[in-house]
C-alpha cells in the first residue's frame, strides 16, 4: 500500500473511537469518491482551520474571539453552569432549556488523574466568579467519581464568594426501570425525594 | 452551533460506521489539536487527494495509473485473485501468502441489490481472462449469499475460457469452536473434510 493511503489511515485510526479497521472502511470510502466526500471534507476541515477558535470566556469552540453564547445579550449572564467538556456544553445547548452562559473546564480533577486544580480551566472561573456580576454558578460535572470530585473542589473553592451554588440533580432518569438502575442511583433518588404533587 | 461545525460534523457523520454522536467527539478532538491533528489530517487528504488514482487495470487504490501490485514483476502475472471490494485486496495482501494479481469486483450481485452485471467490473476481468496469459482465476467473493451468487455468474461466464477456475475454501474458521459454529459453516466443513494427514 502506498505510504500516503497508509499515512491516511494512521491519521483516521487516531481519532476518538476510530480503530484501524473503521478507518480503513472510511479511507476507501472517502478515495473513492473524490467529488462528494473528499473534497467537501478538505474543504470543511481547512475552514475550521481557519475560523475556529476556542472562546476566551468560557472556553467554548465557535468563531472568533468570544463565542455566539458569551456574546449573547438575550441569555441571562448571571448565571453560569460550569461543564467539564464542549461536548457536555453541546449536550445542554441541544437540549435547549438553559439560557445562562457555561464554562468549560476542560477536564476534571481524580486522585489518580493527570489533571490538577491548575491544568484545568478553574482560574478563570474564579476570576468570573469574581468580576462579573454572577449570582447563580451551576456546577453540572458529570455523575461520576470524577464528576463529583471536581464538584466538591469547585464548591470549596466559591465558598467565600456571595454566589449561589447548586448542582444537577441525580436521580432516576427519565423513561428508566428501576429494576434496571445502579444501587448509587435508586439510593440518590431516595435521599432526593420529593413531595408528590398532582 | 456555528455553521462552520455544524457542516464538519455532518461531513464527518456521513463517513462508513461514524454516526452524528461519534461525529461530534471526533470534531471536538480535531478543532482541539489544531497543530498535532487537523493539520496533519488537511494534508494527508490533500494529499490523497492529488495523487491516489483507481488502478486501471484492477481497480485498487494506489499512486499512479497502475497500482504497484499490477506494476510488480516479481509477481505471478498468470494469476488473478477475484475479489469484491478494496477492502478485501487489502485483507489479503496483509495475510501476505497470495503473490498473484486481483481484480476488484466493486460490488456484487444479489436478486435484490442495485448491482448488475453491467455495473460491477466484469467486462474488464473478461477482457483480462482473455488477453492476458491468465492459467488461474481465483474467486475471493464473501461467502455470503451474494458472494456467492457473484462467483458462480463469474464461473458460469469464464467457462468457455481455458483457464483454471477456484474458489476460497469454505470450512471452520482457525481458532473456533464447533459449538459456536451455525450449521450452514458446519455443513461446509463437513462437505469438504479431507483426509487427514499427520
Amino acid at each position: 500500500m502506498s505510504n500516503i493511503i497508509e499515512n491516511l489511515i494512521y491519521q483516521f485510526s487516531r481519532l476518538p473511537g476510530v480503530g484501524k479497521r473503521s478507518a480503513r472502511r472510511i479511507i476507501i470510502n472517502i478515495l473513492k469518491n473524490k467529488e462528494t466526500i473528499l473534497i467537501p471534507l478538505i474543504n470543511s476541515l481547512s475552514e475550521a482551520d481557519k475560523f475556529v477558535k476556542k472562546c476566551i470566556i468560557c472556553g467554548n469552540l465557535d468563531i472568533g474571539e468570544k463565542c455566539n453564547i458569551c456574546l449573547d445579550d438575550k441569555r441571562d449572564h448571571s448565571v453560569i453552569c460550569v461543564v467539564e467538556s464542549i461536548s457536555d456544553l453541546w449536550a445542554l445547548e441541544r437540549s435547549n432549556f438553559f439560557k445562562g452562559k457555561y464554562h468549560v473546564l476542560g477536564g476534571n480533577l481524580s486522585a489518580i488523574g493527570n489533571n490538577t486544580p491548575q491544568t484545568i480551566n478553574l482560574d478563570n472561573l474564579l476570576k468570573r466568579a469574581e468580576e462579573e456580576a454572577i449570582k447563580e454558578i451551576i456546577i453540572a460535572t458529570n455523575a461520576t467519581i470524577e464528576g463529583q470530585t471536581t464538584a466538591f473542589y469547585i464548591t470549596e473553592k466559591l465558598d467565600n464568594l456571595n454566589v449561589k451554588i447548586t448542582r444537577l440533580a441525580y436521580g432516576m432518569p427519565i423513561g428508566s426501570e428501576l429494576d434496571y438502575l445502579d444501587e448509587g442511583t435508586l439510593s440518590a433518588a431516595y435521599e432526593s425525594r420529593k413531595k408528590f404533587t398532582s
